[in-house]
């Protein structure tokens, strides 16, 4: 049995865990960012005082064995009344955290009631406003904020949470007793690295003797992180993480004319990540979804929702042979 | 194995299911009326075009074999924001009718998510609204004005849906399969007779060979049914029947002076129902709950939700004992 741990966010995860779920002999965890304070997640956070259940939804729905009709239900937004814009799955937590009283509590009982292969462990039982100062002293607050601001043109000075927001328990014995830690894929700072500083992560990963694997983003967000090559992402990963990653997946098959012009509508010119790795580190395989996504007009976020994707298939079967050949695995050997 | 079908709405049908649910060798129905108007029901009814899910939502907690927090959950209340005074349970529905674009199927999805133990089946599948013609013509539109209005100083002079309202065909075979048929107990023009006058109903009755039981209520609803004996009840029952009903429980145990205090500030003087039966179909037992119900303050309607009521072993256990003597049961000679 290997145990295997995610880190992210919603999308990015769920296509990692999808794909995982039907593995055998491994053990999932999924550790979830809590920054979320958008759509219908920003509003039950500030109407309820609940904590984000946006991503921990989709890391639930990926790993629910229950039908295909609870998955959707769980997915499904209200498109009227009062309740319009809200995805069920959100209420959902929100109302069992109020159960509970308890989000962390919440999330293990949804757990059992939609079935779910393995363990989805909020990273921090904080409330964690992620915030951000730029090279110009500009002070960025909430992840919403964050996420719809172009940061790239100034720079990024630090990117850090207001109050301190510690490391769950459950989630530091995940990273401890893993054997592979995946880092993303993801909207880089606001999925991905709200993780990575959370108070303890650092020390946790460093003490861990998990291999580290890194799937590269296949797209750049428009004024986060536009132009940035695989390097980049590797390079900037490693000073979060205070130490290396062992495995790089870097997508080797181009996305359909289609999906570039889907994305360029979307997100403007030049944001499919180049590929300039030369390093013994890197595997390269054919990682791309040929779908598109169908996304609910109910949603408000969906114009930023991406649409150039990993393949979950493919990219749990590039992860089951790195399992098997754990020593060199797929790694080209060392000239 | 017994069949043993339910008919009822919300708070009625719980108290004899969750009873129910221990018995062993019973299948369980409960079919449940679809005339719920108000409260969050209401609103989700209004707002979405969804069918009422409150009462199904009842006897879906009732049956579950989830653990208790699950049927928390189902019956939780938002306080605050956008969602507050919606039941869980009610959004649930709703999201599910939405998703599988039925009621019915949505129920059974619910049903499954639920682990609920028997079928909860709607008596109809149309959108069905009660109505209400008074002696003196005036004609009242909606099961939650109805519930509101007294109409018992002029005088019902008819009770029937607007537009044709057909018997499930589930619900129809349910009742010709069934061994015994529990009618009520319940708000009686609110819950129980929405059942009987929907299409079809009193024809399936006629037909079926099952034992028909019917629990007194143990009060009068004020401006409803405000001093009605016992025997009111059976008459009236039997007039929407077409048929005479088989078993006849009374409770034979006072309430406590508590109780009646709590009654009688909420529903005014003279409400508890009057044993006044002289008939070899009574069977009297003590079937009184001394537990005081705590209602959610986010409830809209929890002034109007009894204080007096059914307790649910008890009634299980006098109905096991009926199942147990099939012939002579619990019932007195006749002399």
């Amino acid at each position: 049995m290997k145990h295997i741990v995610t880190v992210g966010g919603g999308t990015g995860s769920y296509t990692v865990l999808f794909g995982l779920k039907h593995l055998s002999r491994v053990s999932l965890t999924a550790l979830v960012s809590m920054a979320d304070d958008g759509g219908s997640t920003g509003v039950l956070r500030d109407e309820l005082g609940v904590l984000p259940g946006g991503d921990v939804r989709q890391c639930l729905v990926a790993l629910s064995e229950h039908s295909d009709i609870v998955r959707e239900l769980i997915n499904y937004r209200f498109s009227g009344g009062t309740l319009k814009g809200h995805s069920f799955g959100n209420i959902f937590l929100a109302a069992l955290e109020k159960v509970t009283g308890d989000f962390v509590k919440g999330v293990e009982v949804a757990s059992e009631i939609l079935k779910v292969k393995g363990v989805v462990i909020p990273v921090t039982n904080n409330k964690a406003k992620l915030s951000m100062l730029l090279k110009n002293g500009t002070l960025i607050e909430g992840e919403n904020k964050i996420n719809h601001l172009d940061i790239q043109d100034v720079g990024i000075k630090r990117i850090f949470y207001k109050k301190d927001v510690q490391l769950n328990e459950n989630a530091k014995r995940a990273i401890l007793e893993a054997d592979y830690i995946i880092l993303g894929p993801g909207n880089y700072y606001c999925s991905l690295v709200p993780n990575l500083i959370v108070s303890g992560f650092k020390e946790a990963i460093g003490e861990s003797k998990a291999q580290i694997i890194l799937p590269i983003n296949l797209t750049n967000k428009q004024g986060h992180t536009k132009h940035w090559k695989a390097s980049n992402y590797v390079k900037d990963m490693e000073l979060y993480l205070g130490k290396a990653v062992d495995i790089i997946l870097v997508n080797n098959e181009a996305p359909s004319k289609k999906q570039i012009e889907h994305y360029k509508l979307q997100e403007g010119d030049g944001v499919l990540v180049e590929d300039d790795l030369k390093d013994k580190r890197v595997i390269r395989e054919a990682l791309l979804s040929h779908s598109f996504v169908a996304h609910s007009k109910a949603d408000n976020l969906r114009d930023t929702r991406s649409f150039i994707r990993h393949d979950s298939e493919k990219l749990a079967n590039c992860i089951k042979k790195i399992i098997a050949s754990p020593v060199d695995g797929l790694r080209p050997k060392e000239n």
